[in-house]
């Protein structure tokens, strides 16, 4: 008799286990199911690192001529799903903490010939065209499993705190905040596309407005769902269909809202450091070899903070005294580019740079004015390597201030129940939005955002 | 000086605190933000049934004549946003186990008259009408607090078994099972309403499909996001936007399926029944008074199973001994109608039933042929009251067999990535779909679909 177990279980009980686990394990034949990662042999030995995707590390399974599945092993394609069984030998001499000794073995899945991912190193431009092959790699493992350790640490984070999860919907009649740039839903009703729900309906490009209500129901709220914007800008950090997580929090003003992004923040990259030593290490040396001193500095540093009207003047005194930026031409009230706001988090302050009080022009609707009449309650965390990592704002909760402003922008109609809730017990409260696929490549050091999207949709690109 | 709490904090050391914690807390003054449910003064003596959202009982608290605060507390109405300063007063022999006597209070945002939210009892039909109003009042409280437990239960279940969560795609090329019904995703782009990605694309209707590569990388893996379906079907159990759970599994055939099937739903009710007890305790007295009875019922029963064929044999022999069916015309390859899976639920085994080995004909082409090569090994999870909640079923790993039954239906072209998964490694595997939004109808005992949905979408009808 054998015993099922897979690559994390082994993992864990060599490396972690107490001595009577460990006892019990070799005492007796384990049997796995995965695939061959590579597989050699040179007549009297042979070599397979097996994955069965449980754990980032491979399993290496050695089989030797004498063996009875010597040839049926050694005939084993990259690709092909097997069964393996056989004795654990602990080898603390070598690379891999142990191997298995192969004593008997199946076929489950053979992989034809053509198999697209070979031993070789493939760009990821290639990668990209095989997206339904690239997760069995080593990258997309790590990839992928931190994609999925990050959302849940999301959840996590907040739950703990009571926060709400809500589901805000994807199908809206209205454009969120007036960016335009939304895809359509149509049926193939010929004579009215938008016959299904009576009215022009778009996928949302945020949950924040109809999240809102909800934070003046529950008082502490967040969605994390998909949002869409149908821009065609073709770079690295640009996706058509991307996950956002907003939360909204009522009772709570500007400094409330850095102090839940600064946990936040520091919560999802120590819960992933913890989760995923071998991805993050693996990160660390093939993607970008900063990473870990990187994320090091951020969760060990108060995050700082500085007004817009402050980072405009330390700017120009930048641009006086010689410091070259492609657009060098500051000034108040102009959109800071990214080249701006790394110097700014990485010369000036040389750590996480909380950014507020914004003009009003240059930002969304519903941001509250400061009593300075030009400038918002916002906060944009600007973090080194990358610039903005999070935006925020308090909310203006006057009805006639928020209505005035939105009458102007043409916005009011439609969205007269967004307005309601600023007569009925509106309250001071705030939220903030981050871009989780971009958080994503911040806490994994990938550059190219199809790179952390199991099926990235761009402009211009849906293959699968 | 007053210690900032919330509701949720002042019940949980009231009812669940040590000694040292609660004396603590009666000896200073609390300060608590929320809303004004309900307020009534006599001259003498004043009541609000306050909350803040962070827990389902309301805080009372009282003011007193000679107190400064009478004059501007008793003027609040309900809807309003206040700040209340008290002290606590234990109170064991009244309905509420503590109320706060007032001291100080502010208005922080008023309500205006016309409040849709008054104290009279309202209809669910119309709560839909103020959908940003509705998670003020009891039920939706309840509701929306359920929900996001459950959807947490949820990603709880799986990431402690080591499943991988996987975003699948909402904007896709295939119509997923070829049910027709989908919406498409367009732009403004007046000559081609397609042009943005340079084909026909559409919404999904199931992350399956593109879920499974990644059970084949990573062994155990789950979507949980939102699907889409443009059918006009006008009944309380249909969304046209709703969240599914699509878990898949490598290496696990119907049987590991089904005991994942029936450990997640087990972990999920009690989950919710010991996070949510005042939010369950609502439901069973004033929605359906039957319900932690039934789901009691539920995870204290073995799952039982039944083929499809002894099914449609117990169902034929019922109708002879005269049960009658709105459609008593039994016959084997029919589709089972929700009265006659209650049957089997309810009357045949009363408790949760696996339904398994389909016809072929009446079951999504993906399923696996089983060697009678006229049924498909899936398996429909049928619990009393309801009838079906979650469908499963082993794949079809076989290459050969798979394609020719995509050629027949025409669905290979635009799918060879998927096909390709069965010629590279691809092995015994299994999975399931939840509809999330049926799930917590079934967990609250609420009947209809968009009082659990917190902006419903259906045919016809989009208002927010």
């Amino acid at each position: 008799m054998s015993k099922k177990i897979t690559n994390f279980e082994l993992f864990d009980i060599v490396l972690n286990g107490d001595e009577e686990e460990l006892k019990e394990l070799l005492s007796e034949e384990v049997e796995l199911e995965g695939w061959v990662r590579t597989n050699r042999a040179n007549g009297q030995i042979g070599f397979i690192e097996f994955n069965d995707g449980t754990y980032f590390k491979n399993v290496q399974l050695v089989y030797l001529k004498e063996s009875s599945c010597y040839e049926l092993a050694s005939s084993y394609r990259n690709g092909c799903a097997i069964k393996a069984v056989g004795k654990i030998k602990i080898t603390p001499e070598n690379k891999q903490p142990f191997e298995i000794e192969l004593c008997e073995t199946e076929l489950l899945g053979d992989c034809d010939e053509d198999y697209p991912l070979q031993k070789k190193r493939h760009s990821f431009e290639f990668l990209r065209e095989i997206a339904h092959i690239r997760p069995r790699g080593n990258t997309f493992q790590a990839v992928f499993r931190v994609r999925s350790v990050l959302s849940f640490a999301i959840h996590q984070f907040f739950q703990e705190r009571g926060f709400l999860y809500v589901h805000t919907p994807e199908i809206t009649t209205n454009d969120g905040e007036g960016a335009g740039n939304v895809f359509d839903v149509t049926t193939h009703d010929t004579k009215d596309p938008f016959a299904f729900y009576g009215r022009k309906v778009n996928l949302t490009v945020t949950g924040q407005l109809h999240v809102e209500p909800f934070a003046l129901s529950f008082r502490n709220v967040y969605t994390f769902g998909p949002v869409f914007r149908a821009e065609h800008s073709n770079t690295v950090r640009h996706a058509s269909e991307f996950w956002m997580i907003e939360p909204e929090m009522a009772f709570c003003d500007l400094n409330g809202n850095m102090s839940v992004i600064e946990d936040c923040i520091k919560y999802c990259i120590n819960y992933v450091m913890e989760a995923c030593p071998e991805e993050m290490k693996f990160f660390n040396t093939m993607i970008d070899p900063t990473l870990l001193d990187r994320l090091n500095h951020v969760v060990n540093s108060e995050f700082k903070k500085m007004t817009y009207t402050e980072g405009i003047e330390i700017l120009k005194n930048a641009v006086k005294n010689g410091v070259k930026f492609e657009n060098s031409n500051i000034e108040w009230g102009m959109d800071l580019q990214s080249e701006h706001e790394r110097y700014l988090t990485e010369k000036v302050v040389n750590g996480p740079l909380f950014l507020i009080d914004y003009p009003e022009e240059i930002k969304a609707f519903y941001m509250k004015l400061n009593p300075d009449k030009k400038t918002v309650a916002a906060c944009d965390l600007l973090v080194p390597a990358v610039g903005e990592l999070v935006g925020g704002s308090q909310r203006e909760e006057n009805y006639e201030l928020l209505k005035a402003k939105m009458d102007k922008l043409g916005l009011t109609s439609g969205l007269e129940w967004y307005l309601d809730t600023r007569k009925y017990g509106g309250c001071v409260h705030s939220g903030f939005g981050i871009g989780f696929d971009r958080l994503l490549m911040y806490v994994t050091g990938m550059q190219n955002i199809r790179d952390v999207q199991p099926y990235p949709r761009t402009s211009g690109s849906i293959k699968y």
